[in-house]
């Protein structure tokens, strides 16, 4: 997409790709974006406890392969093992953004994202072929926003996005 | 998962097996579904304007190949062409599905599905893998409840979730 080749400008700009006014953002939305790079940071540092304590515990997940959980205690325990078996050596990197604020206290955070460093426990190096999109849904709840929902998409570089071609 | 064995029991009993109370589904909760029975008897037709029907105009979508799509016209644009040279045989199938009301007006509605009759243009059938989870976040506007933001991720049944086996 035309948005990913500046998205290095900042998001502002972003916006304004998308006919959006560049506007300043809101101490809210700042601290919704803080939310998500403090999730990154902690995957980074494969720091699962950290990590969840930005969820709120009833938040459900679909992983990128379709695992469905039902809470925090699930989620947990499976990236737990995923952590050590697989993404003990990751680098989570954000590559665009993006928060849509559906309520004063609730937000919708979109990133396109690249997963470096993501060796299976047969030894194949998934690095390269590791991008995706996740969505997570955050809730301000006395005054602390968290993770109440969210999802992740693998993208698959061999399928054509019709759209990059359509006249708009 | 142990609940998907019980969901043609009926998704009363599957709030049973999370340990909620059985209750009764509001009207809302009740439109909710039809919103999301629409959209699966739309693409049955190969309907995208009735499919469509049921969107906000800057819905946003992420689809099973991590394509994001950032609004109707753009996912629409996808959606007729793959709907033409891929899905024009597929019938979408709701193997399970769940709601939670964020909000009076805001709902989250979760579901697993299988495609049949998907065959690509080069002839490769993809029915026998085609499963995943897809998320619709869906707002209720002058009375009518519409599709405000989606996700799709397909599932990869080689990958073994431990929480299958997980103690609870």
């Amino acid at each position: 997409m035309k948005t990913l080749v500046i998205s290095a400008l900042g998001l502002a700009l972003v916006g304004a790709a998308h006919g959006q006014a560049v506007r300043p953002t809101s101490p809210d939305e700042q601290a919704v974006r803080q939310v998500l790079a403090g999730t990154v940071e902690a995957w980074n540092q494969h720091d699962t406890g950290r990590y969840f304590s930005y969820f709120a515990p009833e938040a459900q997940w679909v992983n990128v392969v379709g695992m469905w959980w039902h809470n925090v205690a699930e989620h947990r325990y499976a990236l737990d093992i995923f952590m050590q078996v697989m993404f003990n050596k990751t680098t989570h990197t954000v590559l665009r953004e993006e928060v849509k604020m559906l309520r004063p206290d609730l937000a919708l955070v979109r990133h396109h994202w690249k997963l470096d460093g993501w060796v299976m426990p047969d030894g194949r190096d998934m690095s390269a072929v590791s991008t995706g999109v996740m969505t997570m849904l955050m809730e301000k709840r006395n005054n602390k926003w968290l993770v109440i929902d969210g999802q992740n998409t693998s993208i698959d570089k061999q399928a054509v996005d019709p759209v990059l071609t359509m006249k708009k």
